[in-house]
């Protein structure tokens, strides 16, 4: 695999001079016409042997091209802030915008990468993690990313030498630590390694690029008219390739039975009894968050539920149990312009919690199975690919530790239409109710049919949901603090 | 995840009597269409829970539906012979042509599923073959297949009450073995086991329909609609989605080096040492083949060059040196009838040897990323996603054993020339050359950047490629039987 890559490939200095000039301006051509259309961000990822010229390399894309539309992240270990997330999450929330280029100087592969050479992780979970970054970059793709990966690769011989002449030179003699010699000694070894990882996560929507890293001119002429390329083809849409029909999404249930109207909706709690139980939860869900050991977990409860189920109450229960520094609500309503420009999952991924934290989620991520696949605001695939990419998520929060709760508040349609009037006659209930809940009332049986497919396919035993019977709001909230109650105290 | 396939679903009697006829009628009516169209092949997994009915409904699809166009594969423990195969083997052999419909009552998750069960396989290790299973339901969809998964599911209380029923029952008792209570015993575990692999199974490409087991009538019918559906919607290619632009295949060399013209073409033996080193090369292949361990491996050579560079001369200095029992010889010409209906890996994997045995294969799926991407006999895409198709196919070759070399053989334009006129000018070898040979040899840049690519994405560890300098056809000869020779050595 490495090849082509220990060839000794070389350009001349005359060349080099001679070849850079239209290279950058193409570039710079492309970044503006990215720019300006900003239909799609550029992922850059550059990694490799050490002593190849990332560093140069990366240096060499920010001169060559606008520095104001190019953002360089120089990734290192985590800081504590970011070891209490999930790993992904340093590298989310730096994801570039549409039309903006990101470039990663150290990226998700660098965990495993290290990790593997240092024996913590086996082969089998090293290829669990790399199975993880090919979902992820698909992800990326099928949101319209151009995901462009550099490896930039020296020969055994030449990264001796490369050593060498640091150390023979008096002045460049600090550079060469004994880490650099028992990598070298190594050398082999993180070969395999790389091998393996580029085999498995070289895909054709988000391939590898290996490059000779010696030669200082072919290095940075193959990365820049590599990725001169990439633009220009990217940029041309008749290029787009077709894909194949795709399975349909689940049916709906043919005996018209499903989990929703399977619930007893006539569950009630009595008022004078409420008051009680309240208190109660209220009382152990805030002496949970006293624990010790609720300072090294956090908690993600999601809300969703039909319009008028009583979202808003329920969290306002949690919360009044609880100090202000705890927790934090998060409402989500359409997109900001800044979210609109990322993967649909961005804007829920900035909110991760540290440890000790609540973040509530008053609608979240199912947005996209729910909303957005009923009113069309995606396309078919999209929604459908949707499913695991939230599992995926998930699946990392609560490796993580995370707590994650969901809720799903359910209410009948005849109780909506009384509270809908309610709303509209009450005038300081009146903001509640927009003409945009009535146009959904219009599509229940379609939202009925999304919720029952969201369920199916998301509720895991890692992330399970919760249906809520909420005719009866005493009963909802009852039953909502308590489940939370429960799934903090397994995880305490 | 299996809420839903736990609510008791029902369809009574008469409802059923009045529903299926339709339904029938309909799938009929598209197995036909699919048929005469034979544009793709349907894949229909069937699995689940013991007892929930797999059996009974891969019966009712081939009532339902023609048998002589559906083929029903139920899949037991591998044979003697298949044991000799990478696990995929059996299940690729058995893939259905386009046009028609292949049922599948054990699957390839049958045996991750059961060895995770025994412990068999870690968590990671579990991972990892859905990872290889995910690529593989990938490349069918790319390949244009509809691949629809179906998951029985009963409940633990009918589970038991299925057991007990049938344990009631005089008739029945003997069905009830300590097996199935074993089975009911781990059923938490079962469903935990099967909830992670239809989550990290389920993509928007191949996604899983859970169906709950219990009433037959509900059970049978739910399949039929959903199977109806997904035929539909795959005939109307008005359905079809676009997909994003992919990054550009590799470029060229900058700097005009690469490993072909790196290539030293004027390494020579003489001819009165070629003699003598052909007869030591070929009792050494000889001996190796009669060691006991050989009877345990098996040997996959793989012969591609440019046209006239002495492949088929080379294959006869190696076949040479074997009994005829011992090898084959498989020449790829253009695809037959039967395997342009199969993706194009299919006819290769027919063809895997068992233990013992040496097959050659004169060309090779590398078609796929040379002539078939200069020729554009394929689109992009599709050669594209070949490079890690193929990784997985020699992985799962390695994996199990077999011995893999792969050679290109190489000479110059220059020598292609002269061997071309002495074809033409030599009467018993005029069969040899084809119009179609002066047709490539105008493409030869462009197949020396196919090559180029070709083993920068496909020389690994596992199946590295020998580059073999071939103008002097003794050096070319010798230094391919040694390579051979090595490489048996170092797997005995």
């Amino acid at each position: 695999m490495f090849e082509s890559a220990e060839l000794g490939h070389k350009i001349k200095k005359t060349d080099y001079a001679h070849q850079v000039p239209p290279v950058r301006e193409a570039l710079l051509q492309l970044q503006y016409d990215l720019l300006k259309r900003a239909r799609y961000p550029v992922v850059i990822l550059v990694a490799g042997m050490d002593g190849a010229g990332k560093s140069e390399t990366v240096n060499l894309l920010s001169e060559w091209m606008d520095p104001r539309f190019i953002r360089v992240h120089g990734i290192r270990e985590p800081s504590a802030d970011e070891k209490e997330r999930p790993e992904m999450q340093r590298f989310w929330t730096r994801l570039p915008p549409k039309g903006r280029i990101g470039v990663f100087l150290g990226s998700w592969y660098s965990g495993p990468i290290a990790e593997r050479m240092k024996r913590v992780l086996s082969k089998a979970e090293l290829d669990q993690r790399l199975a993880e970054i090919v979902r992820f970059e698909k992800m990326l793709t099928d949101e319209g990313a151009l995901v462009v990966k550099f490896w930039l690769h020296l020969s055994k011989k030449k990264q001796k030498k490369r050593l060498q002449d640091l150390e023979d030179n008096p002045l460049t003699r600090w550079r060469v630590t004994q880490r650099d010699w028992d990598f070298y000694n190594q050398y082999a070894r993180f070969c395999r390694t790389a091998e393996h990882v580029l085999r498995e996560t070289s895909t054709a929507e988000a391939p590898w690029l290996i490059v000779e890293g010696w030669d200082t001119h072919y290095r940075g002429l193959t990365v820049g008219k590599y990725l001169l390329e990439a633009l220009r083809r990217y940029q041309d849409e008749s290029r787009t390739v077709r894909r194949v029909n795709l399975a349909p999404p689940l049916e709906p249930s043919i005996d018209n039975v499903d989990i929703l109207k399977n619930l007893d909706l006539g569950l009630k709690i009595p008022k004078k009894d409420y008051a009680e139980q309240l208190e109660k939860q209220q009382g152990r869900l805030n002496l949970l968050t006293r624990k010790p050991r609720y300072g090294d977990i956090n908690v993600v409860a999601v809300f969703e539920g039909n319009d008028a189920a009583g979202k808003g109450g329920a969290i306002r229960r949690i919360t009044g149990a609880l100090d202000a520094r705890q927790y934090e609500i998060i409402p989500i309503a359409a997109p900001t312009e800044e979210e609109r420009a990322q993967p649909y999952l961005w804007r829920f991924w900035r909110h991760i919690p540290g440890h000790g934290r609540l973040v509530i989620f008053d609608r979240s991520w199912y947005g996209r199975v729910l909303v957005e696949r009923v009113e069309g605001f995606c396309s078919e695939y999209d929604w459908l690919r949707a499913y695991s990419e939230i599992n995926d998520f998930e699946e990392q929060l609560a490796r993580n530790g995370t707590v994650l709760v969901k809720f799903w508040l359910s209410i009948g349609k005849e109780e909506q239409l009384r509270r809908f009037q309610e709303r509209e006659n009450t005038p300081f209930k009146q903001y509640k109710i927009t003409p945009e809940d009535w146009r959904n009332r219009e599509k229940w049986e379609d939202y009925e049919r999304a919720v029952c497919d969201m369920v199916e396919r998301t509720s895991t035993e890692l992330a399970p949901w919760t249906l809520v019977e909420a005719n009866d709001k005493y009963y909802a909230r009852i039953k909502i603090l308590r489940t939370l109650c429960e799934s903090i105290e397994a995880a305490l």
